[in-house]
This record gives structure tokens, sequence and C-alpha cells, in this order.
């Protein structure tokens, strides 16, 4: 059991609309907070679309995720797990992006997941759109072994270059990480890819790289456990990150993205899928590109951080699982 | 085959958006209505949310279930009956709540359908927040015997108290129901149970007393057709209420509501279920949490309105059959 | 290989949002246009809905159809064929209707769709109502065989009448047709059929004609696979139409229309069936019923128009065999 | 004072969310009911937008009229008269259209009126489109003298044709009323014209005959008191239609109409100029082109219902003053 | 200049979209902070909609204010003075309700504001119903002289009972305070009031206790300036709480309320009545009845920031001048 | 009379929602297009949010003004001048930005308004974000005589960086214009300047460079006609540039902008001001800041067409002038 510190604020006591929105309303601690070093799992907000080819908004993500994720109760309903007595969880607020500078964003992010990594904490970043993936994983995991992913998206995010050569987007991420030795393709599996296509370019070179690509299909044939268990022997038991884009999820249940592909999963077998990532090294996670702008209803917002709490289910457990081995 | 006088107005003579909107285009027939006393099944409006502890809002929902109820036809598409030709059908108005005591009005809906029991008049209610569950089973079946329950929702409704020990709440009806021998512990029946939890005590305090919980993952794991049939004879052949909240179906089909969890069932499942009630011994149901500040669009009122015909179509034939045994 | 003028503009070059938005980024070839002539599939908006019963604001749909359909790339993400490398692919612009009579709009696209088949044009048009599809086909069909017809819908549109022997409206196209032998009925299949029912005149009188008619359970029971197949074979080899209704999809999926029934399939479910159409003889085709003003979010023309591109590769498939044969 | 039958219902007793809606919350009377005799004014629905040339919905108009008239209380706040105690007003229920007939339309709303004159009631009408006006004065004033107007609106509504010699659309009706001989042009006057324009044709044919149009800039510079003694004088004692299009009023505060113009006035100001119409001898009124579509949240139709009060006032007033001369 | 931990964040630092959203990005000091004992000005949040008789939904209004409040920046355009340097302001987070218990949630916040009091915190409310004015003036003034009060609104909120003699909705509070002894009625003056009336029992019990009331139409003839110098010389030199319903405000720019009236004026008008507060002896002050289901667009909630900010600048100067006589 | 050609499609023809939707439905003329020598005004679209500090999606504002453009008919109501008779406009479809390349889209934008200025071609751009206008004003005026400018927005654009000395965002264009000597700032008058402010620096130095600067309440107190003479005698003859920020009107009327300021004019008084630039010597114009994710309705794109078509009207007159000295 975790301090009282810990503790998110219960519906009990006071209810959901009420209160200053963090995280599941865990305490806010920043790098400037003195129970800082205690933390384990910090939750960060990334709110910046940079990278965005199409529609922007994702930059408003993390405050809408904030608002909704009031609605999250503290216990996990099939596991039964309570994954803030398990470990010490906690708002870390924002990394600070500059909206007229990819660059500057880009080494703001690097800067902030290296200090985490110093200070061993296992983030799990709300986002923002997909780009923000890359600097995260160069701050967290630059001068060290490549890690595995799990990748969830309708889109493989493998594309080279944009709008005559411009490297660097939302749907070039993990290409750049590849080439950057921060990911190890043979241990990365993508799940849910859809949707029509420039051309066949980024697959082609994906799976040259040994990336496992699943497309949409493969995952309605084969079901949720059967597809999910090829993934964790892909990946194995070693550092592990998982990157959940919203649009891996049909639009009908999270129209607010950016770049929606019809014919995807529903919340259900989502929520199976994060489930079967129980038993995985999890280093690091991320839920990106819920757009605000394009559901000012909340509801993508309202998948988006349940989703995240699934993930959190999970990464507690690995993180728990770390510290007692 | 009923009078003309208890047939809803066609389409093919009245466009559907036209007309003064009663439930279902029946005639408008209250309590002072010379035919009252023809009243097989009365439809009845209970615009009440006092018992929300979240998202308020359901006590618009009588108004937008009417609306949108103008668009349902005569017959049901799979069974071909007509529950309007088979017994009478009327829409009863609305019970008059007291938006600012949730003693007073929980008084006035004990007080109506007290009324309603003597008049031999069989209720759809439509809500209104899940906490007039309660009042109308009191008003219904006080001092009788217990009665079953199958019940379709995301949460067990089975709470002990909120915000420091207050017993009335829309997550406590069915505890304060059973406690007050309204419903038979032992034939009830909940289904779709899912989302975050407080804590498990909930649960718990109903196994104790022999309710039947089948969580979302049972569901769709078995199927509609074996779980209803598990359901079918849990309840039997004795008197049974049967109430449908919102939140059952998935929020991606039915949005307008103050608690959405994600990974519920879809329409299809939700009305295979309900036409599945068929047999049962029907003596009350509710249609309860469509909250439309949350759904302008009048989306999740379709599904409620909709859902609310599958109803009143397996209920038209239990109350035909008492009517003619 | 066609030539670049046929080539949509892709987005790696212009963003998706920017630029005058034809139908998937097409040249604008209008019958003055030099290139006319080399056309071989025309995407066309009837911006009609004069024919509607209920709720208006299908005459919007073209217009947020092409807004939306800059957003499709040019290849099928399963069977990786580009249509427009396949045939030549243009925009022909809207058929010009008269919003205050249906007869002369009626009798403008009679003469639009015959002057499309003299110059042998396959149509995929864009609507609009359903109503559209009788004046299409006796444009297109009329002096000639009757064609087969494959439907997707939740609605039969074989309604003999309507408010007092008004004979044309989106609920009576398909039985207009069948008696101007524009439809051959024993070559008919109608798949997703739901929805309450005034009578059941329309299904008895379509099933005496020899239309096979599949209502949502079986299409939800047998699969699309199976249906799909039978569907081929009742077609046969022979001319065919397919009109696709999007009030076919959930309203989940797509609510921008104006008349939804819920229990339908998800759009992973309609991609299925219309990719099995691989192999009909398509002869013209139509995409009806989304209503922007019920989905102001283009949440529904991107469900649309993503079918409309699924429905085009089959057919340039179709036309190219023609072409080669 | 009126008997309670025809008193509406209080929000201190019932809550304006709750009941079955009707105008205003008065007694739904029909041509059937037996209290029809002693109707003095009767407000009724026209759910028609059949001549409507660009964005449609105003046949939605009366359903969310009657809803969002639930929140009026019965007592004007300036001259605190109590219109509902002066004589007896109730709610007629709508004229049914037909969605696919503009001159069956036409007809029925002839009709109907022509039954009302017959009847001594008073019809303030609720659209529907402007096309609407014709068909009402036709049925209430054939066969007797032309009857002044005052008009309020963005547009003269007095073009000749559309759509190459279409004589029947919401552009044209009040040049048919004047051809017909129903309208006194002589004795017309329009305020608030506006917008960008086709040509000038209609208000160079409108002047030619008689009408005073005064334009926004006129009504912003003059002021609403000079203006409307003006149109007190024009119309003079006889016998006068008062017409209200909601798009008089900017779309800031009315967005939900088909053909917005901007730079209209406020609601104070056009509160102001109905207020001075006091004094007029108003035979009948109608508030027209509220299209919920285009405003779901019923804002537009709250200023529709408030102003239809002000109208209501000072109609209460005329017919008072006729009956007790 | 005030310390920097009391300075707001700068948007020139960190973009308006990024953060833990507090009131205008200010310190969150709750009571158990260590330098609670420096605040000056408390913005504090009071969720709670219980005394509403309609619209539900002012219970989410501080989150929504919080959000949009990131968008305010320091300094005031027109006096150009920073509140933030002048003295220390804080959000002192939300009084936790009690949704199911009127009494209850009473009782919270009187106790919440005799502690603020106790501790020489000025308090700047967001509501919440207009109900919260009530007990946020126990908490403050009880045992102590009666305050004055400047109060804009459309309505008078001087009701004495709804639904059969309760006493406490958000029509009543005012009546509730004066008969408390908390107000002192001829020291009251109400800006604003508009809309249809129940009756004028209201205006005629506050006319007689001497509150002066001054019309919409009052304070459009003589003008904000005419207007303010008359209320600032009714409340005089004495102690005098503002209260600020957005209701005041036309519903074009404020629709977001659950008591729109028609009518209303614009927010030029209504900051310039604000910034006329200059010299008031303002001991507390709420911004109330903004509801975001109504409006969730945050157009709103913008205004009502917006006017917060300018109230807390006139309410600074006050401040300031009490510390520094 | 200009020719056919150069002729919008009147909506007497065609309906407003059908066909293509170019600006005003006006031509489409690129480069490539051999009309393009002929064009006198061009209508660009400049869809690019890369300077947006806060809220983006004016990258979609191009898009939806074209759609709402259908609705603007040929001739100007109150001048009854005709632009598009009197020279020949055109719309030359969208600069295509880098949405990843702040300095890429600027160098783009820069080519295309050389070549423009090359050509002979008089701009009217709508955007896309304020950043625009320095790169607009780069291409036309670069190595010639500053411009004046009259310049209506509530905010001045004159920063001088963000986030750490970022020179380039949607706050500064004026700033770095008049420091590249395009802009002479002695002819250079901002109007309707509102809204809390970070410090004063920036009208400072802009006053310090001779800018008049006139804020809203000098608007609201002098009025559109005595302001806007001062402007035009600020410009004098010279060639004068006009940029028009949608944000300068009250969100009440144009929401869907990034930074809405309450408290500014309504559209009435903008359209007088512009109709007020009468005889300036308009050399380019632009209309920026709508953002439709803000505004879904199109209201506000509605508005900011309305404006440019009001502003089309008098910069044809100066454009004709030219041509007819």
């Amino acid at each position: 059991m975790t301090e009282p510190f810990f503790q998110p604020v219960s519906g009990f006591d006071l209810p959901r609309f009420a209160g200053v929105p963090t995280f599941m309303r865990l305490p806010f601690v920043d790098f400037d907070h003195s129970r800082i070093k205690d933390v384990d799992i910090g939750l960060i907000g990334i709110p910046w679309d940079g990278g965005t080819t199409n529609r922007p908004g994702a930059r408003h993500g993390p405050r809408q995720l904030r608002d909704l994720s009031t609605m999250i109760r503290a216990c996990h309903p099939v596991s039964r797990t309570d994954p803030f007595s398990l470990i010490n969880c906690a708002d870390l607020g924002d990394v600070g992006p500059n909206p007229v500078s990819l660059e500057d964003t880009f080494n703001r992010v690097v800067a902030f997941y290296d200090k985490l990594g110093t200070a061993g904490i296992t983030p799990l970043s709300l986002g923002g759109d997909h780009v923000l993936s890359y600097p995260v994983l160069k701050g967290l995991v630059d001068h060290k072994q490549p890690v595995g992913m799990i990748h969830f998206d309708a889109h493989t995010d493998l594309m080279d270059s944009y709008f005559g050569d411009f490297k660097l987007t939302h749907g070039t991420p993990f290409r750049r990480a590849i080439e950057a030795g921060l990911l190890d393709p043979k241990r990365m599996v993508q799940i849910g890819i859809r949707g029509t296509a420039y051309d066949f370019e980024d697959i082609e070179w994906g799976e040259e790289q040994g990336v496992r690509i699943i497309r949409i299909e493969e995952l309605m044939d084969r079901g949720a456990a059967d597809v999910m268990e090829e993934a964790r022997s892909i990946v194995g038991k070693d550092e592990t990150y998982v990157s959940f884009d919203i649009d891996f999820i049909d639009p009908a249940f999270a129209p607010g993205t950016g770049t929606p592909e019809i014919g995807g999963p529903d919340t259900f077998t989502a929520q199976r899928c994060v489930r079967l990532l129980e038993g995985v090294n999890i280093i690091g996670a991320d839920v990106v590109e819920v757009s605000p702008p394009f559901d000012p209803s909340g509801a993508t917002a309202w998948v988006g951080i349940s989703i995240a709490f699934e993930i959190l289910c999970v990464m507690a457990g690995a993180v728990h699982g770390r510290k007692n081995p």
C-alpha cells in the first residue's frame, strides 16, 4: 500500500466534477517538488501537434484528458488491482512545447525525458500527436540498448518524408527511431494497420527491417488473444515501449483525432489487447492523437484516458515487478 | 385489434416531424381522462435526476425521448407483432418532480405508481436517472411479494452510500430496494457490468444476497442467447421487473448519459438481449439515464426509445398473456 | 498507368486540407471539357433530397463528401490496387437540381444520365436522398435490358405510396424501377434490412417479384463472406447496379442520415461486403443519404466517401475488364 | 380572466422540462375538441419547408419551438399583461404537410386556414419556411379585402421566380400574395432588408406597387421607435397581418435558419419593434424560418418563441379589443 | 510587486493550452498550504447546481472556467493595472459539494466561507448556480452588519418559493439573504432584469424592502455610465458584495446557462458596467450560472472568466486600498 | 461588363448548395490557366496556421470559406455595385503550405505573391492565421516603397518574440513587416484593439514608430464614420494594404477563431467600417484567423466571407480606378 499522499481523490468523497483536474486525481509533483524522488510512474502531458500533416488540435489533448480522467476510479474491474496502491503514481505536469518550432520542442521533450530516466521514473505520456514518440524515446533510450515496441495504430508511422523531403512529421517517428538505434525493429509489432495508402513503401521498408505488421483484417480474424500472444513473444522479456495511437480504435468510438480510418476495432477489443500486455517489461508508454477540437464532447478523451488507465495497470505490474524482483 | 383511439398516428398519414410529440404518437391519457380505465400499458416520463452523483441532465430525458419516439413505426420487424393492436397503450404524461428536493420527488413517484398499480396499468417508465427505479418499485410492489429483476447496466447500482453516508443516489437504488423487500435478490440478474471500480463492496454484497452478476466479458464470450437463457431461468415465471440503463450500451452508440463506460455492447446485441425477454412475466420496466445535454443530436434518445419499443413488444405479450390466460 | 492529368493530387505534395475540393482530388471535367471523352468513371454529385419523407439535408451531401474525400489516398490497402492508375476517373460536377420541384429535378437527372450513358462513362453517384436511384437508372438503363442490383440499406425502399397516394419518395424508388422495367427483381438482392415497420407490404411485394431480402439478423449470423457469395450468385455475370444507402451502417458509425435504424453493421463489415463485390459486372453505383446537417462533424461523410472509394475500386476492376476483355 | 382550462401550466407547479410540450404549455385543442368554439387565438405549427431554395430544415421548427416554449412564463415583463388571462389561447396542433408535394401541402394549408377563419380564430402560425405565408393568407383573406402587412425580414421575398420560372418558393410568397389580391401593397412595410443581392428587381417591383421597404441601415440609424411609428401609420387601423422571419435578427442571435445575413439587429431591438405593434389591428401573424438542424442547441427556437410571445401579447390586445369594442 | 510565487504563468513562457489549469494560472493554495496566510484574494470554485429549477449543469462551471481562464493575460487593457502584482491572488480549489443534498452542501459552503472570513481572504467565487450566493453570504457576513450588493442578472432571484413552498432554489437566494439580515435591501441594486414573469410578486416585495431594480430597458436607455453612477451612490462606501449572473448578458454572447433571456446587453456593456465598480468597497464577489453542458464550446466560460477578471481588477483595488489605507 | 467566363454562377440557376465550391462561385484560374493574364483580382487561400501560439485550425479556413462563399450573391446591397461585372475576378486556388515547416511555408507564400505582383493581379487572401500577412507583404511589396495599412483586429500583432526569442508568430507579423520596410508605420492604423495584455510593450513600440492605435472603446464612443474618416486620412492616396482579422468582431458573431476577445463590435459595425474604405488605394487585402474546428457550424466562415465580399467591393472600385484613371 502506498502512502495517502499518492492516493487519488475518491469520487465517494469529492464528486467527479469538482477540484483542479490532475491526471486521475493524483498529486501534482513536478521536478521541484519534494516528493519527486518517490514517484514510480509519472503521467506527463505533451501538448504538441507540430508534426501533424492534416488536422491539428492534439496540442489540446492533455488538458481534455486530465478533465475526463477525473471519472477514473481506482480499481481495475477485471484484475481487481489498484495500481495506485501498488506503486507511487503522480501527475508530473506538461512538457512545455514551443508551438512555432518543431526543433525547439523536440529538444525540450528529449531533455525532459532524459531527466526522467535519470530520476528512475517510468513515464506514461499523454499526447499530443505521434511525432512525440521519437523525442520521448530519444530522451529515454539514447546511449542504451534499442528497445522493443508494441504499437497500436491505424498507420505504420514508418514513412520516410513529406512535402518534399521533410523528415520529421507524425507519419515518420518510428522510421526515425529505428534509424537512430532507439528501437529494435526485430522486436517491434504494429497492430491495427488500415486505411487507404499513398503507396506501400512504408510497409515494405518496415518489413525489411523486421517489423511485424498486423493489419486490422488479421486482428479481426484471429482475435485479440491470439494476436497479442504473438506480440508478447516478439518483444519477449526485454525492455519494451508501448505506443497507443487513439486512431487504432474505430472513429465511431474515438472521433476526435486527426487522421481517422474507418473499419477499426471497438473499445472492448482495444481493452482486451491492452490487458494482454500483462507480463511485458514495459519501460514507458504513450497514448497519442486525441484531438479535442474534433470532439468537444470529450468522448474521445474518455476513451483515451480509459485506455491509459488500462496501460497504467499493466505498467504498474511491470514496475512493481522490477522493484520487487 | 384495439380501437382506433389507441392507435398511434402513422407516418404514412402525418410526417414523422409533425404533431405534438407524445410517446410513440399514442394518445395522451392522464388520470383525469375518460379512457384511463381502458389503458393496459402506460408510458410515463419521470424527468428527474436528483440522484445523480456526476453529470446531470437526465431530467431532460422524457422530452427528447418523446421527440425521437415519433420515428417509431407500429410493427416489430422480426416478430412482426404490432403491440398497439394487441393491447391498449397510452402516454400517461410525466410524474411531476421537485428538482430541489430528492425526498419530495421520491414521494411523488411512489404515489403515482401506487395509483397506477391500483388502476391495473403496467408501466413502461422513461427516465430520468436510475434512482427512480426505487420509488417506482416501492409504488408498484410495496406490501406485495418481492419481484425478480433483469437489469441491463454498466453498473450494479448496489452501492451503500456516497459523500459520507448519503443513502439515496443513482448508485444505490437496488440495494435500497432489496433492503426494503421490493426485490428478491435470488431472482435478480445484472448484465453488462464493467468500468473502473471504487472497490468491490457492491459486487460482494450483491453476490452474498444471491444476485447473479454477469460482467461484460461474460456476455461477450457467451453471447446474448446463452446469457439470456440463464437470465430467464433465474427469474422464472413469477413477476419480474426489467430495468434498462442506457449506459449498458457502449457510449459510441449512446453517448448521451452521465456515467459512460467504454467496452460495452453494440445496439444489435442489446436488441437481441431484449427480444430474448420473451416469455418473462414482466410487470413493469424502465429505460433510464438518457441525458440530452450530453447528446443534443438525439442519437442516444433514438437508441433509448428504440430499446423501449423492443421492451414494449415483449411486455405487450406478457400483458396480453395475463389478460387472456 | 493513366496520364498525369487523371491522377489525384497527393497528400505528400499538397496537404489534405488545401486546394479546391473535387471528389478524391481528381480533375474536374464537365461535359464541356476537352478531356470528357477520355473519362472512364465519372464521380457525380446529386444534391437533391426532394423525396425525403422525414429529416431533410441530403442535398448538402455532395459538398461535404467532396470536402472529406480529400483525405482519401490513391491505393486500396488490401488489394493494393490504385484505381486512378487503372482507368481514367474524374469529378463531373453536380447534376443541378430544382429544390422546389420533384418532377423537374427528376427530368434533369434522367437527362444527365442518358447523356452519360451515351458518352460511355460509368457513373459513381453521390447523393442526395435515395429517390435519385430511380432517375439515375432511368437515364442509364431505359430502352435496354433490366439490370440486376445489389442494394445495401436498412430499408427496402419498395413502398408503394405515401401521404395519400404519392408514388415518388425516397421510400419507393425500387418499386418504381421494377415497375418501369429498369431492374430485374429476380436479379436483385437487398442486404441489411431492419427497423420498425409500418407493415410488411413492401417486403411481401418484393418477395413476390423475386427480390432476395436479407435482414440484418441473417447478415450478422451468416457473416459477410457467405451472404456476399449468395449475392454475387444472384446477380451473376450480367449488368448490375450497386446502391449503397449510408443507413445500412449503424448510426453510431454514420449518424448523419435522415432515417437511422439502430442495430446495424459496423464499417468493417460494410467494407468486407463491398470488397466482396469483386467480379460483379458493375455498370453504375451510388452512395446516398449522407445528410450533413445531422452530422456537421463530417464523420458520416468520411464513412460515405470511404465506402465510395471501396466501390470505386471494384468498379474500376469491372470497367477495366470490360475495356480489356 | 379566462377559465382554468385555458391557462398554461405554471413552472412553479410543474418544472419547465416536464410534461408533453404544447405551445406555451397551453391546452391542445384541435378541430374535433369540444372547446374549439371557445378559442380566440390559435397557435398552429406548419412543419413545412418545401419552398426552401437553399438550406432545408424549417419543417422541424414547430417541434423545437414547442419544446422551448415551455420556458415562457405567463406575464409580459414590461406591459405586465397576461395574454392567457385576457383571451382564450390554445395549441391547435400542426397542419399536416406533404413533404414530397409543394402543391398538395399548399392546398392543405389553405383549407386549414379557411376553416380557421370560419371558426373566428385568430392564428399565430409557427413555421416552417416563408412560403407558408402565401397559403395562410389565401386561406384567411381570400374573397375578402386585401390586408396590410408589417413584415420583419432580411429579404423582401418579392422575387418573381427561381430555377427557370418556378413561381412558388420561400423567396416569392409576397409577390404572389400581392398578385392574388390578398395583400394591399400600399399598406405593406418591410423592415430589416439586407444581404447581397441577385439584382434589385424585387425591390424595384415592390416599390412600384407601393411597398415601403426599410433597409437595415435605416432601422439602425432612425431607431425602432421612429421606424415603427411610420410602420403603424402605413398600415393604419385596417386589418393587418404580421410576418416575422427569424432571419430579420442577426445570425449571432438566431443562427438556426436557412439564409442568414450578417449585420442584423439584436433581439432587444427586435423586441422593441414588436412591442411597438401595439394598437395595430392584427388579424394573424407568423414566425417562420427557424431551422433546428442548423441550431440543435435550441437557442434560435428560444429567440423565435420569445418573439412569438411578444407578438401574442400585442395580438391578444387586438383580439380583445375586437371582442370588446 | 508581489512575490514570484503569486505570479501567474505567462503565455510567453508556457503556451496557453499547456499545464494543469488553475484559475488564471495562479498557484494552487488550499487551507493546508504554507502560503495560505499570505493570500489576499482567493478564487474558489463552487461546483453545485442543487438549486436549479430548470436546466442543470452549472456544477460543471468551475472546471470549464479554469480551463478557459488560462487564456487570461496579467494586465487590464484599459486601466493597465496588473492585479496579480498589486496583491496576492491564488486558486483555493473547490468547495466540495454533495450533489444529492441541498442542505449538506449549504452547510459545507457556509463553513468554508466562515473559515475564509476568519483567514482574512477576500473571495471571488465561481459557480455553480445562483443559490450559492446565500450560503456564501452567510459564511462571510453572519453576525456582522448586513452588506450592500450590486447584482447583475436577468432575474431578481427574490422569489419566495417553488413547487409548493420550497424556499431554497436559485430563484430565491436574495430574499433569503435579506430575511436573514445578511443583505441590507436599501443598499441593494439589481441591474438587467428582464424576461417573461410568473407574476410580479418578487419585484413588488423587493421594492417594498427598498431594493433598487433597474430593468434592461432602463440600462439600454440611460447607458452604463449613468446607471452605474446611481448604483455606486446606492451602495456608498460601506461593505458591498458583487454578484454577477452570466445570464445578465444576452444569450448570443453567453448561451451556456440554464435560464437564458433574450434582449440582454452585449459583453462590451457588461465590461463597462463592471469597470465602473471602481471605488466600491467590495468584500466578495461571485460569477455564477455558467453551465458547460449547454455550451461545450467554452464560449460562455470565456465570457464568464473574462468578466471575473474585470471584477478581480476592481476588487484588487479595493483590497489593496483596505490594506494600505 | 466582364465576360461570361468571369461571372459567378447564379443561385437562380444552380442552387447554393450545388457544385464544386470555388470562392464566390468564380472560375478557378491558376497560373497554368490560359485566362490567368485577364484576371484583375485573385482570391487566394492560404491554409496555414504555423504561427499560431494557442488554438490552431486556421489552416482549415480556406476550405470552409469557399463552402460558405457559395451563398454570396453578385451585388452589394447598399452601393448596388456588382464587382464581378466591374473587373475580372477569379479563384486562384491555394498556396500550398508545408504544415511541418514555418520557414518553408514562408518562402512558398513569398514566391507566390511575388509572381502575383509580376502578373499584375491584386490579391484578396483568405487565411490562415495572421502570420501570413508578413510573407504576403514581402512577396507583394519587397523592393518597392513601404505601403500603408488599415488593420482591423483585437490585437496589435506588434509583439517582438515568444517562447524565448522566437520572432515569427501570428503575434508578430506587423513588427517584422515594419522592420523589413514593407509597411510605413506612419501610414498605419489599427482599429479594435482590446483584451487582456501581457504588457504594453507592443503598443508602446508601435506608437513610437508612429502607428495609430484605436482601441475598441474609442471606436465604440466615436462611431465607425468618424474613426474611418481618420483612418482614410492617415493612409491618404498612396498604396495601402487592408488586413482584417476575424477576431476584430465580437466572438458572439465570430466564435471560430483562435484568440477571441469579448467586448468587440458587431458585424453591422464591421460592415460599416469596411464600406468606409471606399476611396482607399487598396493594393491587397486579407481576411484571416477563421478557424473551422472552433466553429463547425460555419457561422464564422459566413461572417468572414461576407466581410471579404465587402472588401472585394471597395477593392474592385480601387482596381477599376487604377485601370481607368
